[in-house]
């Protein structure tokens, strides 16, 4: 296996295939460890993971928090409210004290784009980010990644499609950065509202394209990852209504058809059944929705144990 | 001892009196080990419990929360500040990423009577209901049939009396749920306003009956179960004021006497001191407020056994 | 060593020199635990810690959290906001339920002055006072107070200058309760509406002076104590302008070029950089604030461990 020498994981958007392959291959044991009864290892003993959350997040905080606890690291979470952040405390002040307390490991979700590059540089601690505002969520890019290689195998030459509000996503950003080196397209579709402009005028990064119409896009796909929709979208103008937005682009059972045969749906959650995903779809036959968010405990999993130093085969 | 077959806790409203047994009977263990130096077993190591309060609580989540980690349980906390459920995100969509995540088993509490069986049809995670609207608390009437008959022994012939708000209270109604099962008769007693209206008129459940005088309720009582009233009840008119209430339905030293020498008094906690119950019983000799809170615990221990297959001696 | 007797650690206003000392000689190996790669002992697993933040604190909390957890202690987080306070329960039920539910050792911040005192004299659980309003802050005392005798020796005779808003400050209090049992003399400074006028008026206590002049205060002094301004003094018109405390108080590198050569320079945080202590000093290499942070959690272990009757030597 390679060796590991990244500090941080900040964003994959310049990992290497290599890179990205050690973190899913080190995913396998510990979805292992997860199946067990006593789903437990002592890898991180006496470890400490701080989760610094100043954005609301069930999924993401509970991933990471129950991730380290299954490694056996001691965890300590901290959210913008009830924090000293309320006292007017910089992000600065807050994450060297956090260091000083002992977090080895400082997992950190932020609205501010690039506030964990800003952390990063200046503390001793290992960050991950857990994302920054419109900026990445590298873990979910990974756990995408993971998931979409189980049910596909090779992801070589696989097209995937990501659908929605691609402008706002920072999972739309980070799926990119983990698809492609691993060998995969992309193809984006949405509202011309919701797509960067400069991606609607076909300055593309490599391996992606850009297809307006969505049946179009979704015709023999390999598969299909929605986006959640922010509903804010629509009080600012970017969305007519939500009832159109679901029947222009909401994934239904008509267009999961034109995929593949059995061609996989995801999406990162929450969702909002009815807009940007039908019911039927979201908890189908077809669904990896659920799964993804057991892989992403086993990812995380992954991601503390090699920031740590310490990666084990169970 | 009865094999256990209950995957959920959502009510003791259909237990048997052999299922209700069988959790006070691993009550009795699980006390004991709270009264050891070291008050942990091993018994729950690397099993995940995940507390889901969408209302306020302390005592009830803490409760749960100390009992998962005296089991060696892992567990993790979601209140609904600072949860997607702000995103808004459905309560079905967050239980089914909390299953996901590896929630083994599910502690619940819910401002809607019902969120627990709703929730409870739709995951495979074993759901304990730890209060639900004005519906049921079962873990409380455990709790109270438990304190009970380590005071009262045998709890057959034994004429329990609840005084209070009987209409808005789920500790009343499951305490009836446990304590009829046991042999006793629960006798209500509180304000024409607060007490349901088909009960006022004779149509009370089996070993249940109403008493409108609370003084006469009380003679040669066993015991005395206060119910904590809402402020808000006089503030909708339900009530003239909270003075009149002490007067008329407060438990004091006079009422207390009524009763069999030595019948305890309980009260599910918090307190209105004043109000529905003087400081000088909460806190007198004939006060069982403090065992309730332990053996609280104890009873949650063991109820998390049960459900995770894994009853032992201690 | 001295033996230890103390229930609870309310203040260390009538703590002797070998009390004192005591608990500094207890952190030492403690800090040595907090150096290893698995940051833990055993010794006290399956014993219960519970925090009650009625205040906001990020550092504080955590301090006592892994503090905790470092020792295997159980630990259970109550915060203001979601629990029964916000439901009208009084501090008094809450902290009986605590004690009720196992909480062996009960930390405690909260707004009101005295609240621990009140609270320790009605259970049986060991307090710690993690600040009560501007009272006391005593744990804070003991960490300056083993801060600076790491870095200077013996206490004796040493002169450690305080400056800064005093007249509001717990920590002010407790350094000077710590510090001047060891032997250290301490003095005063700040603006005069931010000292309390008896001590303007030279009614000082034994071992502490008031020095106007900050520069004069600072000449040959062996370590400075920069105290957090809080930006509400400004508007309840007790201070002209942020930057004319800058100017006037502030701790810069002219006023730390003042001191002995090589004297430290502390600060409880949070930082207002840039206007109590200007940034270059805060991260200089004479700031010893971030050790300030890790001291702190040896520090807080040593009081577990001796509140819980079993100091070890690691």
């Amino acid at each position: 296996m390679t060796a590991w020498s990244r500090r941080h994981v900040l964003s994959t958007e310049d990992w290497t295939r290599e890179e990205i392959e050690r973190v899913l291959d080190q995913t396998e044991p510990m979805l292992e460890v997860l199946g067990r009864p006593i789903r437990r290892t002592p890898a991180l003993r006496g470890r400490t993971v701080v989760l610094f959350f100043a954005e609301a997040s069930t999924r993401t905080r509970m991933s990471f928090e129950l991730a380290a606890k299954a490694l056996s690291a001691d965890t300590s979470i901290i959210t913008a409210s009830g924090s000293s952040i309320e006292k007017g405390e910089t992000l600065l002040d807050t994450v060297r004290t956090l260091q000083a307390l002992g977090a080895e490991i400082l997992v950190m979700r932020s609205a501010a784009s690039g506030a964990p590059y800003f952390v990063a540089e200046r503390v001793t601690s290992a960050v991950i980010n857990a994302g920054d505002g419109w900026h990445a969520h590298p873990t979910q890019g990974l756990l995408d990644a993971f998931t979409l290689r189980r049910a596909l195998g090779d992801l070589a030459g696989k097209r995937i499609v990501i659908v929605g509000d691609v402008l706002h996503s920072r999972v739309a950003r980070s799926d990119i950065h983990t698809l492609v080196p691993l060998g995969a397209t992309v193809t984006l579709s949405g509202p011309p509202t919701l797509i960067p402009a400069a991606w609607r005028c076909g300055q593309l990064p490599p391996g992606v394209s850009h297809e307006e119409e969505v049946d179009r896009a979704l015709d023999a796909a390999d598969a299909v990852i929605a986006l959640r929709l922010q509903r804010e979208r629509q009080e600012s103008g970017l969305l007519p209504s939500l009832r159109e937005y679901a029947l222009e682009w909401g994934i239904t059972e008509e267009r999961v058809a034109r995929m593949r045969p059995g061609a996989p749906v995801l999406h990162p959650g929450p969702m909002n059944e009815g807009v940007e995903i039908d019911a039927a779809v979201a908890h189908g036959s077809r669904s990896l929705i659920e799964q993804q968010v057991t892989n992403g405990v086993a990812v995380r999993m992954a991601l503390l144990l090699l920031l740590a130093g310490t990666p084990v085969a169970a």
